[in-house]
């Protein structure tokens, strides 16, 4: 057996995992939590994996349109696919921030819509395959932090149920959830497109359409969806964002012992150092006592 | 180790249900899915337990509204609490069916509208406590199909994973589901009232709304939120009424062998006799060679 969180360096934080696993484990000890109300929900963007210098769903999305114009090319006249085929990141980076990330998605959506689910799918699967991070040059697939596997492996075998709980989509990150973090695709929450039961030539099957299933996954609609998929409040939280602190206040607001976990962007020569978007997020970390992640002193290494 | 389905009778419905498991767990055979595809999904109301004579979500319902009367007197004047006050389930009565229920439900989430998550938590499970099912005069929690729950297990020891996918309330279910079914809240799909993250004076909780998370989980809805919340199709479905076909069809369009299950009522002696709203389902499980469970011949017992 491997060392327990052996890609952790011997810090306060790692010693706070161990304490609360242990101490919720610990049956007819004071903080023990039975199995069935272990739940852990973990952000997926810049929390398990590397969100910069673009969230990866984006990177996929520009593929997409750059593939519609192929196939329509008077679509390269509207500005969003223009921008897709240039990857001009910088007619994206005003839409990168927790608030108008929705406006971009919208779009997004409006672009998408109409393609069938198994469509959608094969198309991610292709381009998962090819794709690579402008920065690290390895698919997109292993700029995962393996600090946070090993973490929920480690919950995993203390009897967690783990959840992804991400403002990305659903859909998209169910196509590696499996695979890259051993969390079953049930297990995964997110926005998500609406979808529609259609009959058509070949037999029913699922279209995609322009509208978000709401409410939209970040922020407040983070407690929303735990509830309307999990059933109960985590116990574990995982997050590195604004957005992640309404599931952290949804752990804390419970009857039973938890952790909440802020990942901490503070590693620029490893990965990235921000505090964009997570500036609310780290305030109150410091302030409720909940436990900041330093990427640059906590984690051993950063990817696989 | 007790026998496997031990609660049916050895008709070719059991015999349907031992092949079909057998054929896509057997590692190399024709027929095999390997476990992370092994979804089974099961309608609640008349699939898992008695639905009759009123499906048991409404009778908490009536319940509920009686207690609102009881604390504002001035609520009786309206038809719908009048009628739960009076236990007048003949004025419920054309509501019951899969075209009308929607009416009655938005009528009912009108006025659970703004009680809290965990309030309505607490006052499900008193009633259920104490409530009894009008014929048989056992706990709601024990008019459940025996042959059923052995069949959730026997799907779980072949590495199944097994989701209730019910137009019934998600967080009514999931308030036995763990009990009587052995299904984790998580795996439990339905309808249920929007919710709300707020701030109030106590610390942030989730209070209930009126309207219905969309698409209302019924028909073609099934699909849709199997997919939102599964991210696969099922490879085995069980239902009992036309709302369930749209997702046999689910299971039919796969890729992947598939059984479809549809319980038939036809035992007036030891539970009712009825094929009402699940006539377009009776006849397309004969013309498409699904399996139609008969409770009278293929139930060796009924209830536990």
């Amino acid at each position: 057996m491997s060392e327990t969180l052996q890609s952790w360096n011997d810090t306060g934080t790692k010693q706070a995992i161990l304490e609360f696993v242990n101490a919720v484990s610990t049956e007819n000890g004071p903080h023990y939590v039975p199995p069935v109300e272990r739940i852990a929900t973990f952000d997926n963007d810049g929390t398990l994996w590397c969100e910069q210098p673009v969230p990866v769903q984006v990177m996929a999305a520009l593929s997409g349109l750059a593939m519609a114009v192929e196939q329509n090319p008077a679509l390269g006249e509207k500005p969003l696919y223009r921008a897709a085929v240039n990857k001009d990141l910088a007619w994206f980076a005003p839409y990168m921030s927790n608030e108008r990330i929705p406006e971009l998605i919208g779009m997004m959506l409006e672009a998408g819509a109409g393609e069938t689910q198994a469509d959608f799918e094969s198309r991610i699967t292709a381009w998962l395959e090819t794709a690579r991070h402008p920065r690290f040059g390895t698919p997109y697939t292993q700029v995962i932090y393996q600090p946070m596997v090993e973490l929920l492996d480690f919950l995993r075998d203390n009897d967690f149920r783990v959840f992804i709980v991400s403002g990305g989509g659903m859909d998209f990150i169910r196509l590696f959830s499996e695979t890259i973090y051993g969390i079953q695709r049930e297990n995964v929450v997110g926005s998500n497109m609406n979808l529609s039961w259609e009959y058509q030539d070949g037999g029913p099957l699922l279209v995609r359409q322009a509208g978000l299933v709401e409410p939209f996954n970040d922020g407040p609609g983070k407690p929303v969806n735990i509830q309307l998929h999990v059933g109960r409040p985590p116990i574990l939280v995982g997050g590195n964002s604004d957005g992640d602190v309404p599931m952290m206040e949804f752990a804390a607001a419970g009857s039973k012992p938890f952790l909440n976990l802020l990942v901490h962007h503070d590693d620029a020569e490893r990965e990235y150092a921000s505090d964009h978007s997570a500036e609310q997020a780290l305030k109150t970390a410091k302030e409720r006592n909940w436990t900041i992640i330093s990427m640059k002193d906590d984690f051993k290494v950063v990817f696989p």
